[in-house]
């Protein structure tokens, strides 16, 4: 039993860690973990984004990046607290060139996991608060220029007369969140984007859609959306959202601009890219290229037997819109995810007849209760309430290693599996494959191993389990027909319309596309944890692959995400590239071997 | 000396005063306060804004409106402070309809002020935080619409097959904040503006223009700017920011759109409003018409002899736009205030040869000087750190009653006239003629008795006491000649461009031009205080007239003001039309003869 204060307890330990860095020591410091322990590093030790699980994993990492980091300051930032055996506390510290966030948890007095994360380069600080730029400059000066004559000029001259330090490709919410975070520490970057207008990534996609994800999650960098915005935000209105904010923070963004060509130009350490602006090429020549084309941006089309000798229509759930013009009509929608589920709702909707096409199990979990079990502790009112500020929910999801978020998701998904067993049971009887995971870890999980797999009811599990939209599980296509699906089991269905709600691709195959298979190859498989489950093939990483962080392709970089990851860690993929266009030292530690190209 | 706490000083005095309100008593009310106490009602007694003086005004107010109000649940809202003899608390209280938040200042065990605001109104309660919007409605539903289809549906509709129960002739920052606060109230409204965009209202001013306010102080309801914003912001940017905020708090905004004119259906008790909407005419038929066209929206240009024999270009200076074309050519700019400095300055910027006209002494405050002196207090981040939010700031503005204000600023512009005397020599030496108000109780007070005759330095200063700019003071327009302008001390000035800084009339000169003269006459003259100084005739009417209350023509109402009044007032004549449009009871207390019909 520790009858210490927290703090004194947090403190003590803080104190030897900091003695342990401070002496170079990092066997000494790895002694002060536990057997079981994780230091999750954000960019301020690794220049990367790893989890190091283990005392032999940390000391390794600690003496390969403490002499370039020189971390110092330790300290507590607030009280810290205890929960059964587990004490644990914020932390603030400094390094050679920044400073640095951090959380601690203690079992047995010795390190469970350490998460250290880069706040702020010193000397690059953001120009927020009581740093917030003065708008205009007081005083008088001849021919001076407005905001407006400054801003015309600078769109003017931009991949013109001056080249931006970082490319875009990609202005969806994770494009636009990175613009903004770059905005703010001044590297000169620029968005382009296939659509006519910001915000038509989510205008484009079907009537129905809104966002599956509250908005307390939701939030974008440096100007959260105001308390009357619902909870659940129609695409339209997140598209009207997107395209303001794009204008009110002054981020340059070419839109109706597709990107044809990428070529890393190894003499000049820049790149070389064509881009097709509303019809006129552009060759941009940016040193950093970011493709923030989405992880659920290369559509995924099975090619079935037969599927040139269909009469009806194909689609990819990417190119739906409506059932308008399916009233009373077949439509097979092939998949059972969020899109496919959707999809079905929407031509149910509209009277047309719909029948979902299940190939393999899927995780569905109603939108109240995860907003309950899972969101509600982080990011809702009740935690506004409990002084959880978006900034706060997003640092304490970052704290979780995730091998032990794995652990600690399981009992929240059988407290769900029992809380809604009825809701599963009606399911069930309606033949519908169900699953938490292959181990039972749940929706965050899946979603990071392989960005699929599940569905937030809002309303279409109903339908499937009352037959309203006919459900066939468990089967696969032989063949097209000319109307109609042939199934393995025999069977064949009518067909006026065919979705494929089938998925994506992973985010390298955008790097096939743009710049070469080769690259791509050499970059490997975004996403996913080598879980060594379904989609996400071991070994273990630890940490999303290629996500955020440097790959094995100078200049070239992948973002994307939900809102809350794009809001995240478009910070620190902003201050990574921040770091390098003022020619700091970034040694990157720990890039691991390729395993797997797609 | 009082030994009690602040909280017990206010909490005893707070229960005698809920005892004699509950016992329907007004003169033990009133004898609770002090012989100079005030008591500022902001519509939730009076359904009126108005500040009572001295216990028989108290007394009379309480016997007209205890009965209908049915005050209660008086209680204090966190602890009572005190600052040498006096006390002062933060209250809440219902009506018999509302909710209503107030605050109190004691001494020796009396009231000195006392400020009663209604809040919100009973079932009526705003949707934000945990009674936002769901957004989407879960569940399935044949044939639903859309958000956009929603949306889409109402601004086809507005105006056409339905009627607004608001019309809202003026789209600036006061309009828009109205139809804000409208919208989250339920209450159908419709703006309209003469300008191509929402914020074009700023867009179309002079090039140089920004806001002389600082950022803290201009908020919009619901929506802060982000803390990356410039203190000063560009009208530009300021304009794209109205812009934005129109279309993501989804008002109803018809740009482009001319009131031509509007009559009171006295049958209909409604009113019949013919606007030309690009072009169209469409006429429609509001139950309540606010004029929102600013206070600065009349221009007033003075009549000089000969001006029709000018062959220069003559401008008000709400049409002037930039120097570009006056390089090197004489320039003369009538008036010595905010407009005519900026102007000045920026006509001297394109290297024109400039001459300013001050016609009478002007108040002069260096605007760093006014950042701490003045908003510092309550709209700064460091009152941020001190937890003033922009809620609090407001309130507690409001919580001075004008007469106190008075003399609670005489002392500050003494310590500013000492701080900054070089400043003010240097000008005086110029020729400048300074005034700190007639009664030495400067900015503020000056703005709310006649909405001008100041300039906040952000340059022209050293300009005019340098010399660049040429200052001619104290004389006065004789007659214009064909290139030039003849002073009434014989001398005459060369000119290419007259510029007339002169400044605005009455907003009910709006009403004389849009309905007629009679009602303009019979609304009378707005904003003033009737304090006896230049611009602004007695006698005293303590709060500003027909500003965001009733007026003496039914249906009609006056909303305009710097932001922060736009964003405090908008709330309080939402509610009014809010009570009025659920058909509540709102006997108006108060209202008082006209004095002055411009």
């Amino acid at each position: 039993m520790n009858t210490s204060t927290p703090t004194a307890t947090a403190q003590e330990w803080l104190g030897r860690f900091d003695a342990a860095l401070s002496g170079s020591d990092p066997a000494a410091a790895a002694a002060l973990f536990g057997a079981e322990s994780y230091w999750r590093d954000l960019v301020s030790f690794t220049w990367n984004i790893r989890t190091m699980e283990g005392r032999d994993s940390i000391a390794a990492m600690l003496a390969g990046t403490l002499a370039a980091t020189r971390p110092s300051s330790w300290r507590l930032d607030g009280e810290a607290t205890r929960a059964g055996e587990v004490t644990e506390a914020w932390l603030v510290f400094e390094t050679a060139l920044g400073r640095g966030r951090g959380h601690v948890r203690l079992k047995d007095g010795r390190c469970w996991t350490l998460t250290t994360m880069l706040a702020e380069l010193k000397g690059f600080e953001e120009r927020r608060g009581e740093k917030r730029p003065r708008g205009v400059e007081h005083g008088v000066r001849r021919n001076r220029r407005s905001w407006l004559e400054e801003r015309a000029a600078e769109q003017a001259e931009l991949g013109h007369v001056r080249q931006p330090y970082c490319l875009v490709v990609g202005g969806g919410q994770g494009g636009i969140a990175l613009a903004a975070r770059l905005k703010q520490l001044e590297v000169p970057a620029l968005v382009i984007d296939s659509h006519p207008r910001a915000g038509d990534a989510w205008r484009a996609r079907y009537r129905s859609l809104c966002l599956h994800d509250p908005v307390w999650y939701d939030h974008l960098p440096y100007l959260p959306f105001p308390d009357n915005w619902p909870v659940f935000t129609p695409k339209d209105k997140m598209g009207d959202w997107l395209e303001a904010y794009t204008k009110l923070m002054e981020l340059n963004y070419w839109s109706s601009t597709e990107c044809r060509s990428a070529r890393w130009d190894e003499a000049a350490q820049e790149w070389s890219v064509a881009v097709d602006r509303a019809g006129e090429t552009v060759v941009l020549r940016p040193k950093q290229l970011i493709l923030a084309t989405g992880m659920s941006g290369m559509p995924e089309v099975p090619k079935f037997p037969g599927a040139e000798r269909f009469l009806g229509e194909q689609v990819h759930s990417s190119e739906y819109r409506s059932g308008e013009a399916y009233r009373g009509r077949h439509c097979v929608v092939v998949g059972s995810n969020n899109s496919a589920h959707d999809i079905c709702a929407d031509l149910w909707e509209h009277e047309a007849k719909v029948t979902m096409l299940q190939r393999s199990s899927t995780l569905v979990v109603r939108s109240e209760t995860l907003m309950d079990a899972g969101w509600g502790r982080l990011f809702s009112e009740d935690a506004l309430r409990r002084g959880i500020t978006t900034e706060r929910a997003d640092m304490t999801l970052a704290t979780m290693p995730f091998r032990v978020m794995t652990e600690a998701q399981k009992p929240v998904y059988a407290e769900i599996a029992r809380k809604d067993a009825g809701f599963y049971e009606r399911l069930r009887q309606a033949g519908f494959m169900l699953d938490f995971g292959e181990d039972g870890s749940g929706l965050s999980l899946k979603y990071m191993r392989r960005g699929s797999g599940y569905y937030i009811d809002v309303g279409a599990s109903e339908l499937v389990a009352d037959g309203s939209i006919a459900l066939r599980s468990g089967v696969n296509v032989t063949e097209l027909r000319a109307r109609s699906v042939v199934l393995d089991d025999g069977s064949e269905l009518p067909a006026d319309l065919i979705v494929y709600a089938t998925g994506y691709g992973s985010m390298n195959g955008w790097a096939a596309k743009i710049i070469s298979q080769e690259v791509a190859d050499r970059v490997g498989k975004c996403w996913g944890l080598g879980s060594g489950t379904a989609k996400d093939p071991g070994p273990w990483e630890g940490e999303l692959r290629n996500m955020w962080k440097p790959t094995h392709q100078p200049g070239l970089w992948f973002h994307g995400g939900n809102l809350q990851q794009s809001r995240f860690y478009s910070l620190l993929l902003a201050l990574q590239l921040k770091a390098r266009m003022e020619g700091l030292e970034t040694p990157v530690w720990g890039m691991g071997p390729v395993h797997h190209t797609s």
